[in-house]
């Protein structure tokens, strides 16, 4: 199913095309394919070359490790991403996080870098749901992650599947509008809320 | 000056091309690309759909404008932005931002879309270079920003310029190479640490 962002110029097909499904097909997808999206991510510019992404990856191929990360998912999540063919949770390193602001450049920089991996990920036809709902503390225990660091999301990620496979109220979702604030109310010239 | 990525696998090229150069063309930016590179951010992924992007742009062509953000600028970045088309301050709102962790998802949504509006700029030929060093009071009070917004860097953009033309220590930071972590200090399988 394609949701294109509605645009008042055009712009990338990748981006135009790029959306968070919930209903994935669960077809494997190839280790080197998955090498690509982190490499993208890898290449993302970062403040004072800090690169404070980190990625930890379940590829469904491999079961008990897929179903490990599966189970850090809070239940309305459980509902659907069983059918990614991966999960990659993103965690953000404060190490070496600059002292002088934006002090969250470890966060900030961490979306630059999940921005590309997004993007060529769409390149190989594969489509990414970022989930903020997860427990934390359980992925922090489960892959010891070390306590200077934050869990941002877990990225379920597969093949565009079929909307009427998803319970309710996920099935209705799938299909409702994108929507995102005018051009205006985000983009300013001269002054805070003068529109460009 | 191209530097591509050196990757294990190949990656999308407008990814793989993509890098921060200071040596710009100065030469104009159409009003419509800005909005493509604007489009590109305004539909990126954000949690809750709360889209805390925010953008001042100041093109050239309005040299008043340029020149009042260009002077937000600390003397470091003076040196090489005036040959810049653009200059896009990014700013993320807090308003509305989660209480449940990560409770920096502003920060972090706010590089998603700057991820998506840097790629776009390269499928125009348009280069971006994201300066931290900035002065955000100056900037906080010349564009009256609310106080729940954080000023997170302003972007030069432009096509490529000649690296002959910058000043020390910027000409040859523009010809070194880039580098980035290996691949396995930054995405685990099973573990903490243990590549992927």
């Amino acid at each position: 199913m394609e949701k294109p962002a509605i645009t008042s110029q055009p712009i990338h097909t990748l981006i135009q095309q790029r959306w968070s499904p919930r209903a994935l097909s669960g077809e494997p997808i190839e280790r080197a394919t998955l090498q690509k999206l982190l490499e993208a991510a890898r290449w993302a510019p970062s403040r004072n070359n800090l690169q404070p992404w980190r990625f930890i990856v379940a590829a469904k191929t491999d079961e008990a490790e897929f179903k490990r990360m599966f189970e850090c998912l809070l239940p309305g999540n459980q509902k659907w991403a069983h059918n990614a063919s991966a999960l990659i949770t993103v965690v953000a390193s404060l190490v070496g996080n600059p002292s002088k602001p934006p002090t969250q450049a470890f966060l900030y920089d961490t979306g630059l870098a999940v921005g590309q991996l997004v993007i060529e990920a769409m390149a190989n036809d594969i489509y990414a749901h970022q989930m903020a709902g997860i427990d934390r503390e359980k992925i922090m225990a489960t892959y010891s992650i070390p306590e200077n660091h934050e869990v941002i999301c877990t990225i379920a990620l597969g093949t565009m599947g079929d909307a009427a496979t998803l319970v309710p109220p996920f099935d209705e979702r799938e299909v409702a509008a994108r929507e995102r604030k005018p051009l205006d109310e985000i983009a300013f010239s001269g002054a805070w809320g003068a529109a460009f």
